[in-house]
């Protein structure tokens, strides 16, 4: 996102006192508000796409599970969201931008409050949006990093501690981290460029559910007499819904992040941006098809969902300044990606249910290192030192936090819930209960 | 809703015969034709929200029946969507919308009419919106009322008097009722608030939904030897994916429910009930999923997508002007609402399949008066009022025609067909042919 | 699409290097830049919700084939889409919208070139919109044109020469023959009238189905010792998703093929082409609901959503100037179309799998009739001229292209490959691994 939310915000509030005195002058223009609305408008839409990807999450995830786990999968994902809606209303939105403050951390614990009903437009920030749909845009975000850690540690993970863990991501962690970059913190001073999260949010996400990987161990049966055993996912008509709801709301994910519509200027560039994050998607999908039919003799269609899937994070931390044509070859490198580090985590044991670590975190670098192809202001030390410092952030803070809950409370359910699935064992119901098991 | 449409639209055309004069005149400016644009494009684009709710409703209800069922319920959800449409247009938007009136009903049975191709800006009701975008959003409303019934009555009432009933409640008694509010009637001039229908849509439904629930008597087995025996959703996942498509289309019924979208003010309105109608869902969800597994030591998954519907209805009389917090409140209680009042119905023996009743009747009622708290225009008399006279005009007149559609043509399938499904008794067809039944 | 997208890009540019002197005029003002702005957000919106169209696509033909053909649906579904992302690009957009041209086919090969970033008010097409808006509109388009494909030929047909053939369809067949109507070629010249494509696209779609279909043959066993067998779709849930998927994106389909949003007269237009397409789908549901009732007895699921899909395509060359009512009898004449159309390819022995012939073609020729019906400056003539010049283009180079590909690749699976699944044989993967089958 180029803009910082909170300056503009700021700055229509300090304008408060000086324009109360206009409140006598004429109604204001369309050219004065219109760009106001456009933006809030693109907010809105665009928030309630993003929104649309946390169904997107649950579906992907609940397609490539076993069928013992998925009402599980399902819970995790519903709480999770409506847990980052609640804790990025009580601490996050602010912690993450807190205005003025030392670049790094802002302790302001303060609940996100909203502007009165019927705004005046002398009140409002007429240069940038309404502070309710900047919220509500930026929480679908928080959201999307949480859904990430879900899918990586499925089938095998507690509902209570995974759920607490969620509290500290989208309450604390994600927003201290975000904040250095969208909250004008340092890593915004020193020029970092992540348009709409290939590290803020994808990279993040990843970096929290390879931590719980590690802390959590590999699925019963997973890795034995070193052979690699596939559990293969219970519903792949889910997961390619699930997929094609993820690509639509990217739409709203990367084009909502030019963060103003009221210009011809940029909303011709978010026009580009939607084109540009199709054709990363395609490209990922097409060569994944391609890339595993070579490999394998057969085409895999988990491989071609999350190749599309890594096109988008390929594509998202610049999906503005790149040409068609470059957009199609950083989302192809992002199948290339998946297509070989989906086998290449296995090897190290550790276990990804649904490819997220590939997916977000690896074709999150990715992107965010590609930036430096088509915007001539980005440099390569700095993204990489971006891409350290969130990786070093989460991956240590999330480390900690995962081995506090295992010692704690246990973060992995028992042998014989997990052989006979965390939907009875946890739930005591199943997702699919009037179907026999093959 | 806060405006009464036909009055702007009256208005609109009242200034025919003056600005017909002012058809030399200069073309008109954004300012004066901005708001119009944006109203009419926030029907649109709230009305395909609204639209998709149908889709909601139709994967909630079949991830709710047992396998048998399906198909029926399938067909019964595209079906009633498609009543609802014609019959809005044929009589229903003109009894809902006369103008002019009694307060209490107009017999004014006339089909919709939309403006020609091509309006001037001089012929426009430039202080609202296109007649076909206002239609094209309320009509999705009236379709949202007709599938809460379909729900409750699930696995056991015949197609053909179902739909009957549908075709009564959408064009004729919903708008009805309707008009006394939105319409301009007497519940609006006594001051009845309810921003955009948890009593006008949601309980209307439910007590249709009730009504039926009775005359109709619960399913074979459900209540044997004093216990309740559960018969558990036949698909989670399709559950779980309503009851998002429910809540991302919730941002269209509430948020369009502004009916403007042209100025500083109102689309900030629309922003903060956006964000207010998120925060009710996660904490229906949360509050359940807390609930559940206190009481019950597990985690329901059905009761935290019914939770979070029941706080989506509970914030929908007055989605504007709680705070951020209020919103949280008033969802969480609809959230207990659901985890009381699900097994207090089985106790009366009401069989209602999907929890329709809990989550649109009693959390409708719950919305309609918790709009006292942060309405000051709100009294909890008028709003007591409102809830009683839709509760009694709905309840009385559906338990008419329930009995009389029972008398005339039987509403209920025989013993045989509800053992062997509604699917192959009725369609001759199975949803799921190709997996065996557990 | 009422206008020529490229002569308003074009006028665009040519007013470049006069503008370009007015660089240090005043900023423009929204009554400038107004309708470029809505007209734009028109495409995105329209653009996001056909894109979602390809998801329907996928999960009808998903859920009308056996589970063991499934996820190789599934694949097919997100690789042609893909493929179309990319071929539309490389030379699709610019060979359908060449400019100036002899008005039958252009030898434009060059890849699509979208604005520059932060393009400026004097560089764009202030009467229209963005490119890029434009162009993702547009690619969207194709891709349902190559989803019409694959479903006909479900179940049998080997996956790389199908998607051999979606290259050839998106990059160059649809772009030269769409030219001729919707980039200003022989067929607009003439008055030819198809509004969002009930030919151009649909009945494209549909005819290289055909084509394909008799190539290829009928399923084993479709058409065995004079009877017709039945085979179930697997989930008539999923299928019921993907039509209400359709259904939502349709919005955009014709919504945003007014091709402008920023007077009163076009969004009024826009919300007209809503209603009316809404109603023309309600209809044809309604319609095959009752006549399925009256022929066979029993209520036909999979007719009532082929008849809502009929009744979408029926509207789609018309949709603005009908008046409701006239939607309700075109699109129910399209209900009736699929009900005693789908029996009658069987006759002829033309192996449909989820009647995308009878929904596409023969509905898509209805459509482009019934335009005369409302739309003065149609003639009869010259819609059967259109009909007919883009059958015979479509089918003969079809019907060449399929035989090619079956003598150069084969186009069919084996037998074994065929009774096992499709799934197994060429993936090496099931949809829904963990159901047994019944």
């Amino acid at each position: 996102m180029k803009l910082l939310k909170t300056l503009s915000v700021g700055a229509g509030l300090a304008l408060l006192p000086t324009l109360a005195l206009a409140q006598d002058a004429p109604a204001p223009t369309f050219d004065e508000i219109g760009p106001y609305i456009m933006t809030t408008l693109l907010f809105l839409v665009g928030g309630f796409l993003v929104f649309w990807m946390a169904a997107g999450f649950a579906m992907l995830e609940a397609g490539l599970v076993r069928s013992k786990n998925v009402a599980m999968q399902l819970t995790k994902n519903i709480a999770l969201f409506s847990i980052a809606s609640i804790m990025y209303w009580l601490v996050g939105f602010n912690l993450m931008y807190p205005g003025d403050f030392n670049g790094y951390f802002a302790l302001n614990f303060v609940p996100t409050v909203l502007e009165p009903v019927g705004l005046s437009a002398t009140e409002a920030a007429l240069d940038y949006a309404s502070v309710g749909s900047d919220f509500f845009f930026q929480l679908m975000f928080v959201a999307a990093t949480a859904s990430i850690v879900s899918g990586a540690l499925a089938e095998r993970i507690k509902l209570w501690p995974f759920l607490i863990f969620v509290v500290v991501l989208t309450g604390i962690m994600y927003p201290i981290s975000g904040s250095w970059q969208w909250g004008g913190g340092w890593l915004s001073e020193a020029g970092f460029s992540d348009f709409a999260g290939s590290t803020i949010v994808h990279s993040v996400g990843g970096w929290a559910a390879l931590a719980g990987a590690i802390v959590l161990g590999p699925r019963l049966g997973k890795y034995k007499d070193g052979r690699v055993n596939p559990f293969p996912g219970s519903n792949l008509a889910l997961a390619t819904l699930g997929t094609f709801i993820l690509w639509l709301g990217w739409f709203g994910f990367n084009g909502g992040s030019q963060l103003a519509a009221g210009t011809v200027g940029d909303i011709t560039d978010v026009s580009r941006i939607f084109a540009n994050t199709n054709m990363a998607a395609a490209a990922g999908a097409i060569t994944a098809l391609i890339l595993t039919q070579i490999m394998y003799k057969k085409v895999d269609l988990t491989m071609v969902l999350n190749g599309a899937l890594a096109g988008l994070v390929s594509i998202t931390a610049e999906p503005l300044a790149p040409t068609l044509f470059g957009a199609l070859w950083i989302g192809a490198v992002g199948g290339v990606i998946v297509v070989f580090t989906v086998p290449l985590l296995d090897k190290f044991k550790i276990d990804d249910v649904v490819g997220a670590i590939p997916v977000h975190l690896i074709a999150g670098i990715w992107g965010t290192i590609a930036v430096v192809f088509y915007n001539a202001d980005a440099s390569i030390v700095t993204q990489l030192t971006g891409i350290v410092a969130y990786g070093v952030f989460t991956f240590v803070i999330s480390l900690v936090l995962w081995i506090i809950l295992k010692g704690v409370m246990g973060i992995r359910v028992s042998e014989e819930a997990e052989i006979n699935g965390l939907d009875m064992a946890e739930l005591g119901m199943e997702a699919y209960p009037d179907f026999s098991k093959g």
